[in-house]
């Protein structure tokens, strides 16, 4: 859940930048501009992404490693989605990785060659968690901010259709269901399953967060009420200038008073 | 835009925390969760909003304020927006007052009784600009996630029903339509352009950013790289844990497993 890596600059330079930022024809998200060269020139923000592209190459490191045991109806973990975790990585996602792991407190059982699923906050819950997961396996770059659409809305669940659509409209929704009806979400989620019960260790409640692979009640602690300032100290490398050190030297793309 | 008011504690202790905890049924988004008793109540929090309001409560000094002069469909306001100043917004909200004022480098003509504006990026822009000031005149607490949600999608203009609809059910769309098409919205959309216009000193660009009524280089770039940090300073009095300053004394909401 990194950005996608940029592609080539060189010839982007020769691209009319007046005319793309004049446009109103963008049709990606912020998010997704400079994950191509045609969403770049299309959204007048060249000049930006060439920029972010040097700066994330400054950051040679490797990315503070964060994931997520959650479940999609407790409240706690939308709280800490919606109004930590996402924020936070909306800043610093050139050093921050976020593995999203949706199933927390469910219990699953075999029934034939299938899993069934039964989750601490009913139904409900167990499909939130099975659109999440198959939101994670097909939206990809796009999943954690449909994700968090989700969850910031008065029903986490049923404005999974309305999220996609504004975030990744070239998804079909019956793709969506038919994963979630189907063997692809049951095993998905079992996968889920054996990683939420092979944490060391074992999680108590959630959210419960790793950093870098491990769990300590400090790193909670941290996670919980400053992820900012951890994930600044925790990463060695280059800092972002959103950390604060004073390392900055972003191109700004402002639209001039004309 | 600051989070409302938190009302009276004491009969929230005899309510039950374990059912509601446990409850789907609620239809409130996080950012509301604290707004009243019954949506406290409904969506399992009460112990995390005492708490907040107690935190709350120690935020005793004027917030930071921050006013942003914008234009719907600059790529640097919408970039600016979506991955800076909601994301800091969104987790230091208790000492951060955020007012956002789109129009940017628009223009105003007076035609008899009312006004026509011509925007930077054309009619899209001024429709986007319309709807996000009647966004900020109506919805109150949730304009902001709303028009958050509008600049984030890949389509500012056409989101904004669907981004009422998740964050605001209860507002109509007939009734914002009204006020972008009638004097309501002309009338606000006039008040933006005076506030811009009135600017000391005047705007040469957007996103431009004044912190306590005052803008200098030195502010604007702080604001654009490193918005977290510039309000954890420039707030004087007790600052909350998400500064990182080691303070925190936070109720962590957690479902625990069974």
């Amino acid at each position: 859940m990194r950005a996608a890596p940029l592609f080539l600059l060189t010839v982007w330079l020769s691209a009319d930048f007046g005319l793309s930022a004049r446009s109103s024809s963008c049709s990606y998200s912020p998010a997704r501009w400079c994950s191509s060269e045609e969403s770049a020139i299309q959204c007048g923000v060249v000049k930006q992404c060439l920029e972010a592209n040097l700066t994330r190459s400054l950051h040679t490191d490797e990315p503070v490693r964060l994931e997520l045991y959650y479940e999609t109806l407790c409240p706690g973990c939308r709280g800490y989605l919606t109004q930590m975790l996402f924020p936070t990585w909306s800043m610093l996602q050139d050093i921050l990785e976020v593995t999203l792991v949706p199933y927390g407190n469910a219990h699953e059982t075999v029934v034939g060659q299938k899993y069934n699923f039964t989750c601490q906050h009913g139904e409900q819950e167990c499909l939130g968690n099975m659109i999440e997961t198959c939101l994670l396996n097909m939206a990809k770059s796009t999943a954690f901010q449909i994700i968090y659409c989700m969850e910031s809305s008065t029903d986490v669940v049923h404005s999974a259709k309305s999220c996609v659509e504004l975030y990744q409209p070239d998804l079909s929704w019956e793709s969506i269901q038919s994963c979630v009806d189907g063997d692809q979400g049951n095993q998905l989620m079992h996968q889920n399953a054996m990683k939420t019960a092979s944490l060391k260790p074992p999680h108590d409640y959630v959210p419960w967060v790793t950093i870098n692979g491990e769990h300590t009640d400090e790193l909670q602690k941290k996670a919980m009420d400053a992820l900012m300032a951890l994930v600044c100290t925790t990463y060695k490398g280059y800092k972002p200038e959103a950390c604060g050190y004073g390392q900055s030297r972003r191109y700004k793309n402002y639209c001039h008073a004309e």
